[in-house]
Order: C-alpha cells, then structure tokens, then sequence
C-alpha cells in the first residue's frame, strides 16, 4: 500500500510530533510512522525540564494547557556543593524567565491528541523502516505494518527516529561527521513514592559523586546518582541507595532527603553526540537522530524543539516560496543551537560529577569555579540563560 | 654575622619587595635577601599584565607614577577566531575598570627604588639559603655573601622566593599537599622591533594553536605562539616564526601582523601548581612559592599581590593586637582568592590552546564556548571581570 504526503515524518517522539503539528498549522500535510505503540510511547515514564522558549512554543502552538495545570513551573535550582545549597534565582537573572518540570511522556500525550485531532495519521508498530531517493526529488519511506509490505511517497522525510533510527544512517557514512564522548560516569535513577524533598531541583555535587534531586509529582519523586555506567541495579538494595542519597547531599543547613517506597530503579549512559551534517538531499534528521547530550543540562527536548522550529520554518517557506534557501541552510542553522546546547551539558556535567583517575588539581578546579558561579552575578546569569534556554534561531 | 629584624622576607621578586613596602609603610621592619644581582632582576625582561586591582594598590602605595608614565591603559582584549576579532570591553562590562599593560622587570625597578628609599635592607647575590627555627617563636634564615656566613634573625619569614626556592621546601612534605597540571603545550615568545599591530592584546584561537599579539612600546613588540614543549628556538627561523604567526591570525577581515627584526626568542612551559598550605609555623609563602599558573589568563604577579594584601595585613595585626587570629588564617584566605585565579588561568588556556589528541568534540566544544561568550553579555562580563581581577580579600 502506497500512501503520499508532503512529508513523511519518521518517529513519533516529541520532534517528530511537533513537527506534524507545526506543519498542519501551516496547511502542509505530514504522515508520522512510529516503531513503538501509542501505550508504550505515551507510558515509559521519562524525565522532563522544559525550557522557557520549548515552553512559550507549546503554548504558542495550543498544547500547553495540561502543561500548565500538571507541570510545575520552577523561578530557580539550587547548586549544593561543600556540605551547603546555593540558589541560582532564574527568574530573577533572566528578566522573569522559568523552567517547566513535566515529563517528556506528558508532552508526548499532548502532542499525540493534538496530532491526531488535526487529522494527521500516526502509524504505530511499524517495522523493516527504509528511506529512499532521499536524494531525487520525490523520496519515500518504505517500512512493514503487521506483515505487510507499506510506503509513504512524500517531498521531505523527517527523520526523528532518535539515536538508534535507520535516518542517520541513511546520509552516506562519506557524508557524515559523527562527534561522540562517552563519559566515565552513569546515572542511578529511582522514582519513589515520598512528599519532595525540596521546592525546586537540586543539584548536589559531593566528593561521593553527583546527585540531581527532582520531582514528578506533589507524591512521587525523581531521584539520580552518579554511578559506574557498568553497575547494575540489583547490587543496590533499596536502605544502600538511601545511605548514599544522603551521603551526597546533606551538609551543615540540616536539610534532609525524604525517603518514600522506590518503585524504580534503572541506570543510564552519558554521552555526547553530533552528527554534522543534519541534512541530506531531502532527507531531514531532528532530535536525537542528530545529537545526544548527557542529561545534566536537561537540554534533550529542548534541541529537539529548536531543531523542529527551524525545520518547519524551512518547509513553509518551500512551499510558500519555492525557494531552497531556508533548507539548504537548515543543518548549519540547527547545528549552531545544538553545539551550544552540548557545550552547556558537557560544562554541567564536568562541573558536577567526580571522575576516577582525575588529578586533584581538576578537582580544586571544580571547586573553584562553583565557588565562583554561586558568587558572581555574570556567572550566575550565564548559567541561568543556558538553563532556561536562549531563543530559538528563526521563529516559531 | 647576624641580623634582627621582624620579618626576614626571601625574594626580591614583586611578592617580597611589596611586603616589605606595605610594612615599612606600617612601621614594620624587614630586611630582604636575594639570590640574583640588582642589574639580573631589573634587567631580565618579563611579561606584564597589571590587574585593575594590583594598579589601585601600586598607586595606594605611591609606587604607580612611572607605571602611568610608561604603561599602557587597556580598556578592552580582542578574542580572534574563525578569521574573526571580537573584543570584549573589559571598561564597560566592569563598571569602568581596565588593566595596565607595564612589564614586572619595570615594577620590580619601582618597588626596588621605593623599600631602599625607605631605608630597608636588600642583600643580593646570596647563596645557600636555609630556613631555621620555623616553628618556634624566633625563627631565623642563614645564608652566605660573598662568602661570609650570615643570618637574620626574625620573628617571621615571608617566603617569596619563587617555584624553586627553598621556602616551600621548609614546610614538612607530610603537612604540603602539591596540586599539579603541567599543560601539553608551551609558548614561543618573541621579542622584536615593530610598531604595534593592535591598539590592545589579542587572544588568537585557531587549528594551528594559540597566539597572543602583545606589546611593550611604541617600537618593542611581545607576541607568542603555541609550540611543542620540547621543541627548541632554533629549530624556528625567523621565516617561519613570521609564517606561523599570519597563519594563525589572519582571517577574513584584511588585518594583518606587523613584522620587525626578532631580537628575542624562548619557550616557555605551561603548568598549573598550587602548595596547600601557605604557611608552617612562622614561615609564609607568598607568590610563586606558593603557585604557579599558565600565563594565559595574565594572572601571576597578580595573584602574588593578593597574598601580598593579605600577608600584610596579618602581620600588622599581629604587632598592633597581639594576635595571631589573621595570620592563622592568613593560608585559606589567600587560597581562595589563587584558586579562582588558578582556575580562570586553567580555563582561558583550554579555551585557546589545542591539544594534540583531543577528540573532535571538544574541539567543537571550544569554538561552541567561544561563540557564546562574544555573544552573551553575561558570558562576556564573566570573562572581563575575572581578566581585570576580582577585588583583592581584606584592604591595602
């Protein structure tokens, strides 16, 4: 069965469904395959910082209305370091700008309905996903749905299929400058059943390694802890995982981590990565098809929301315009943001996390510089505008 | 022969002859030895960056009239990349603050006229230099002159004696913790008979490696490269080094370096050191004897002139009250003013120098890091507070 759009959007994650939305607004038609089902998509419980520009754009868009009745907007995080907390007022630094803390599976939610009530079609369970003539003028996604053999013939393909995604790899390996980092260093992550411990995340930097205290919910919590990537869960009863939350954050203030049932537990990678170009022939990448960064920043969604805003802009003007130009530049343009982006998560991430084999010299280093962020105003607004996110190139 | 005086100051370097300055201007004696010539330490000509701070204490001290005469007032540095100069106006992001370009072989020709105007004492050409009796309350330094056996007798000793001196060898190496980062790379340092090529400093980043375009006066220029560390001047021609240097720095905007006949070539290492503690007993480390940054942040005599402040300010205490409150504590407060200097030295040499088997992501990284801070005023006011110096701890 052969369908035809004007683009066909590989990946329901949130790039891929932002686009679809932003593409329908503007009378350009869009068919979203998706690998997964809806349920698994919508229920795999996934962290989430929005930033001020993702946030006024889901509004600008019309899906931000559960957002803001569910989410939790935060004017600051505090920095604990030396056994005290340090607040870096956001709201105050950025002339009134905030973050949001709602998960990226919630905004997924919001963008499915809104996807589907526009009347876009989302295939999901796809399988055997394959692009081609991305670089002909008419390109076509040719992939299986229970068994049978299916294609979207389309003007555009956007690939939004994540690090994993057969997009990527499409652009001819000749063609693409892949940039990686792996660090030293995972994430143990717990959710639990506990009041929070804290009004606005916490990021705890200790001589036992990083923790990053969040929240979900008024009763469920989202804790991390730095952790050997190579660890595994089942070496960490629930009482160990306690000791070293509070082994890690508690200091002179008195302030105490509170301790609930954890229903979860899991372990993941950081990594950086970019891959240069993000564009081939008509072949799109958005998200984390093109670039990973380690979660410290909570930049994830965030670029994938910078790169859509620049995509689809580029696909309005082509079809308003007949005019190359917005695409042709569309991987430099997203790739401006996006290294900003990494730089800002790889900065995070040295700044707060301990690694094996470091020279004391680097450790003093750290010190030092956190004891210069919470102290200077400049430093203290430079990580403040990175957190809260700097504006969209182009616009929304 | 001995001698008595209330503090026994090794070094006549900018930390030792502003000491005995500062408390010669409190009524307290000092007397200086010193390994060099008068003619060796006025005449070995050095690099000079004067902070906005150090300049306030040189005037304070009514030492700073030649300095005005003969040095260079910047209110700004340019930051050159991808064939570009971007200059970050360090008078106007700091409120009105600039640095003095005014070598520290000219200061030290200052501060020697003012502690022997004033009456005191410096022995130059000493050798076999020990410390004695630290750890009491009357600790003393024997050397020989000439070769005649000689001691001072003192109540405290200010080690000022520089990396390899022997004050910091005194303290116990159980009661030292030594911080050490020796840097892949090193400087090629030129001097020659030029105009200047820039009416302030520029901080080249390129593919080849650093520059940094200096000058001294109106006809004498300073300018360095980055180079192997092992690598020796003369392997360098002076074709080459001309080469190298407009390789380095010229970009799309027609600017071009100024040659002239190189008088001078050296290469210099680059190393981050710090000595936890500052003192033992009686004995206080001040300047290079306590640490060493790379120049790249133009912090060195700097940093010394913070301890200086500090020292000072101590010992005054002590004779005025009869405490030993400020000088127990005299250690940690001067650390943390060398640390934030250690660490913004560290981070403006890893911004600027590229290093032989780094990953192409941090490369990225760099050009990421330098973008943004020529494009945010936060950023930017971060770099120029720390270039014209954070405010000295305690008062001149």
């Amino acid at each position: 069965m052969a369908q035809k759009t004007q683009v066909g959007i590989i990946g329901a994650g949130p790039a891929g469904l932002l686009l679809a939305h932003m593409l329908h607004r503007q009378g350009i038609g869009s068919i979203i395959i998706e690998a997964q089902t809806r349920e698994a998509i919508e229920g795999t419980i996934k962290a989430g910082v929005l930033e001020h520009p993702t946030v006024q754009l889901l509004d600008e868009l019309g899906v931000g209305e559960r957002m803001h009745a569910v989410g939790f907007e935060h004017h600051g995080i505090e920095l604990a370091f030396g056994g005290k907390r340090h607040r870096i007022d956001l709201h105050e630094l950025t002339g009134g700008k905030s973050i949001m803390v709602y998960p990226q599976h919630e905004v997924i939610k919001d963008l499915v309905a809104a996807v589907l009530a526009n009347g876009t079609t989302i295939e999901f369970g796809v399988r055997d996903v394959a692009l081609q003539g991305i670089e002909g003028t008419r390109p076509s996604i040719r992939y299986t749905l229970d068994g049978e053999a299916r294609q979207i013939e389309c003007d555009f393909i956007a690939g939004c299929d994540g690090f994993h995604g057969p997009s990527r790899q499409a652009i001819p390996a000749a063609l693409r400058v892949e940039h990686l980092k792996t660090y030293p260093c995972g994430w143990f992550g717990i959710l639990c059943e506990a009041p929070p411990s804290s009004d606005e995340l916490i990021y705890a930097q200790s001589d036992r390694g990083f923790v990053l205290v969040s929240t979900r919910t008024p009763t469920v919590q989202r804790m991390y802890f730095q952790c050997d990537p190579s660890d595994h869960v089942d070496n960490w009863s629930d009482e160990r995982i306690w000791a070293e939350f509070h082994a890690r954050t508690e200091g002179s203030d008195g302030w105490r981590l509170k301790e609930g049932r954890i229903f979860q537990k899991g372990i993941i990678a950081m990594r950086s990565f970019v891959c240069e170009t993000m564009q081939h022939g008509r072949l799109f990448l958005a998200g984390d098809a093109a670039h990973i960064v380690p979660p410290t920043g909570a930049k994830g969604l965030n670029l994938a929301a910078g790169d859509v805003v620049l995509l689809s802009g580029a696909i309005v003007d082509f079809y308003r315009d007949n005019s190359h130009q917005s695409l042709d530049s569309y991987s430099a343009r997203a790739l401006k943001r996006v290294w900003r982006g990494e730089q800002f998560s790889w900065f995070m991430t040295t700044l707060l996390h301990d690694f094996d084999g470091e020279d004391t010299i680097t450790r003093r280093f750290r010190r030092a510089q956190l004891d210069y962020l919470v102290s200077s105003r400049a430093a203290s607004t430079s990580l403040a505008e990175n957190y809260v996110g700097l504006p969209f190139e182009g616009s929304a």
